[in-house]
């Protein structure tokens, strides 16, 4: 018998899902059938509800679209700060829901997983803010909501929330006649594309700001097409890294306010046009709002809405507006002079011990086109920002909803959804201890990324902002080498390393690389105090931003 | 500087707290210098917040009230569950969000851990269904403020809800003069004590059933004086299980609808008043709504009504009038004759490999006078439920709730509240890998509970309940006996055991028993489809209910 739950797993299929990240719970098991039975799909049992949330997360800004599944009350409220992530940063996430039957419901009974009066509606309403479509499913309105809470989410980049009652679920349906239409493609504000153009004609020092909902669209290309044609010097912020290809010779560097590497600081505090592509001018984005550039100098293309020089344009044709772009005519040639990342040194080891520095030197002389790089919002992400990437390599960090914790179920997420593909994760010990039961099914899954846990003894990216030698910034301490052996990791599916000095880190990195069919788990150690010189300047202005 | 963070503390230490849970964040770093200076708090660290949460929950049940410090958006949505939980069960804690400076806030700042959209108040909204009281702090209503959120949560015994901006925190404020008061004791509804003696009077074969709320509202020695007075039977819960000292006289069994034991069940089916004591009919407590007496039978007193045949009276004087009950007389001869549970069994341990059913009768062998038993809502919970506790024994567990995970940080922050107290855990292996970062805390922290880990190859609760061999009800498999080696154990703090007979686990316990300095770290291996025969029975009940 065909059901709505076999309709649901079909439409999440035609639309790219292959893995069901989750957890199991009564009201959800009857549908886990239909999942396990499904032949294009897999489930993926998850320690957690929100590591699964995470999970899928990463999943879905490699795959395009991701779904978990996971029982009423206590499942999602666990899940929903994973969903928040997403919806906050663009990535389109469906939660299922699995709650009593409808009966059950309408009946009011006080049945487990509820507060105990009643009322079932209380979680879905918690999601709200959070989501950009939900439906509670009946008979009734299944394919439709269904169809509606898809579309949306994936038009909008943003998560989306079912509730799934596992009688609905279980309740026949015919199976869809067509394939979804995501969206009626609109034609595009010409208006807008000519007060585009018209400025730029105009600019003496224009620059492209490019960011995080580039990649939400997955438009990194387009943005490329855009810089060849115009020939306009393209920067990323740090919350958008990899929003265009680094080799590109139009592309600058970071840009990341008073702390942007010259010479591309002063080309930007002197630009006369900033045209923000995606990019949102976050407090992490910008070193705390130290931008050199005033509204009236800038042309903000986003999802919702484009603003010309401090006049709102709502729009829904963001994706449309940004490939027009790559009509748009101009050329300069001031681009090369402009980088700001010096070619890849070469890493040679002494036998010393490792700095913040000196780690990140070696491992981007490790990168290789097409990685894709995972950093945890600590000493990881602002130590990549401004590594020189190779072509075609892709980041995933969290830097505006900054979830620590976020990125080690993120990066396994994103390795299933792209096995082939060479994942690096950067995490730190203080981040680790949040998520790492997902280490059981990361190896239980058989992935292979390279885990980098860096032990710095506790969270030096608050240690930075405030309170250094304060006992709250210190943690447990674990032996984080033999971690692996007691989550399930053999011969077979792990091999670790412990590192302290840099002839060690190169050793390992050698044996590392070429050891493609287990899990690479390397615990880096670092002195606690040591930290990439961003986050040390970024610490001080989270410092003054925190106290008036 | 006396600042408004210190008043909040003076308050929450008034109020019985001397420990605070959570995580550090920097919208609340400055507050912790808070913590960590005054002389009558600690600061408890814990892996992440939901763990964070769920130890406070432990403790605030064992001492009475707790506090729980997260930062903004991501760490106060990864603690939402646990606070649900609290709500749902009636355990008091206050959460406090340190959350952005006033100024960031009121200007719409894009900073991290927000949506980006300028909104700070989506996530104290998305608490209101979970808290009886929160509040956003300024300078101006600081101090009512929390005075009015700490005395409701502990008036109504369920979580409130603080969002401390970081600037707030560090304001100069005044000690406060008086102590707190937390509640005009009022008189109770004496023509509400009269219809109960009334109706008692005049029944033949009452009954009282306690539940849960008597442990939250802490009248258990109330519950006592009731029984002794007016001879009636008492019976418990499961969702209340210790709600009466279980070798009191009066005390009957447990009552748990159509699976109760005889003579208790058929006592109960002809009863003519059946009294309930703060105890909730779920799903869980009466074996899916099997219970045999309808409204026109039950007087049911909870703190916010009170229902006598049927008919509703608001009340907010639920300890007064419990407490008045006291004074009710009626006589009857018939307790001794009902009791379900026999006395304890001596228990000879043979060769052969354990059972659940064995497990428990060793367990229950076991049983120390004033032990505050921990048990798992799955095998544990329903294993734990029809063992006879010795004199002031408590329960902790969640079966309203019954959020997995929950009892292993809960476990800890019970010991935490109460150090000299012995606690023993039961959890299984699913449940444990939801949180068991928590395990590097205990360590730290050098707690000492008999921790029981039932390794049966997965979820047994859900497979009782559907999927006996499906995929989905496996969990990747640890190596639990050695896991407290990687988390910070030493020969020092912890002692590890893994036992797969009836010998093994006797000789494990008189060595644990004796070894009261470490924490006891004990491995129970058992068979994946074997459960506690209530379970297996739960288990169909909760199959039919979720199919229509």
């Amino acid at each position: 018998m065909y059901t709505i739950g076999d309709y649901l797993l079909d439409r999440l299929n035609e639309l790219g899902v292959e893995d069901i990240f989750g957890v199991p719970g009564d009201y959800n098991l009857t549908f886990l059938d239909h999942i396990t039975a499904h032949p294009q799909l897999s489930w993926v049992g998850n320690a957690n509800e929100l590591n699964a949330a995470y999970a899928a997360d990463g999943y879905a800004r490699t795959k395009g679209f991701a779904a978990l599944v996971t029982t009423f009350g206590v499942g999602e409220l666990s899940a929903i700060n994973g969903l928040a992530g997403s919806f906050a940063e663009r990535v389109p996430v469906i939660e299922i829901v699995g709650s009593p039957v409808s009966t059950v419901q309408t009946d009011k009974k006080l049945v487990h997983h509820t507060l105990g009066d009643g009322d079932f509606l209380h979680f879905e309403k918690m999601h709200d803010a959070v989501t950009v479509a939900s439906a509670h499913l009946t008979i009734q309105n299944a394919t439709s909501e269904i169809d509606r809470v898809l579309t949306t989410a994936l038009s909008l980049r943003r998560p989306g929330y079912i509730n799934l009652p596992i009688d609905v679920a279980a309740a026949p349906v015919e199976k869809a006649q067509k394939k979804l239409q995501l969206k009626v493609t609109s034609p595009i504000d010409s208006t807008l594309l000519e007060k585009i153009q018209t400025a730029l004609s105009s600019a003496k020092q224009p620059v492209f700001i490019t960011g995080h909902e580039i990649q939400s669209y997955h438009l990194e290309d387009t943005v490329a097409k855009i810089a060849a044609h115009t020939t306009v010097p393209v920067a990323a912020l740090s919350l958008g890294k990899s929003s265009i290809d680094e080799t590109h010779p139009q592309f600058v560097g970071i840009y990341s306010g008073a702390l942007t590497a010259e010479p591309l600081k002063t080309y930007v505090d002197n630009a006369d046009l900033v045209i923000l592509l995606g990019a949102q001018l976050t407090d992490t984005a910008t070193s705390g709002f130290s931008q050199s550039f005033s509204a009236s100098k800038i042309i903000a293309i986003h999802p919702e809405t484009t603003t010309v020089f401090g006049q709102d344009y709502p729009s829904n044709d963001f994706k449309e507006l940004v490939e027009a772009l790559t009509t748009i005519d101009y050329r300069m040639e001031t681009s090369a002079a402009l980088k700001t990342m010096p070619s890849t040194k070469e890493f040679i080891a002494t036998d010393t011990l490792l700095t913040q520095n000196r780690f990140w030197e070696a491992i981007e002389t490790n990168f290789k086109q097409n990685d894709t790089i995972v950093a945890e919002q600590g000493t990881s992400f602002f130590g990549i920002t401004n590594t020189q990437f190779k072509k075609d390599m892709r980041l995933i960090g969290q830097p505006l909803w900054g979830s620590i914790g976020y990125t080690f179920p993120a990066a396994l997420g994103s390795q299933l959804a792209a096995r082939s593909k060479r994942h690096l994760l950067f995490i730190g010990d203080g981040s680790l201890q949040l998520t790492i039961q997902e280490l059981g099914m990361a190896l239980r899954a058989k992935l292979t990324p390279l885990i980098f846990v860096i032990n710095n003894n506790g969270y030096t990216v608050e240690r930075e902002i405030h309170g250094p030698n304060e006992r709250y910034n210190d943690i447990p301490t674990w032996d984080y080498a033999q971690l692996p052996t007691v989550f399930g990791g053999t011969d077979q599916n792990v091999a670790t390393y412990k590192v302290t000095t840099e002839t060690e880190l190169a050793e390992a990195l050698v044996t590392a690389q070429a050891d493609t069919t287990r899990l690479q788990w390397i615990e880096v150690v670092m002195d606690q105090t040591d930290a990439p010189e961003l986050l040390k300047e970024m610490g001080r202005i989270f410092a003054k931003q925190n106290t008036h």
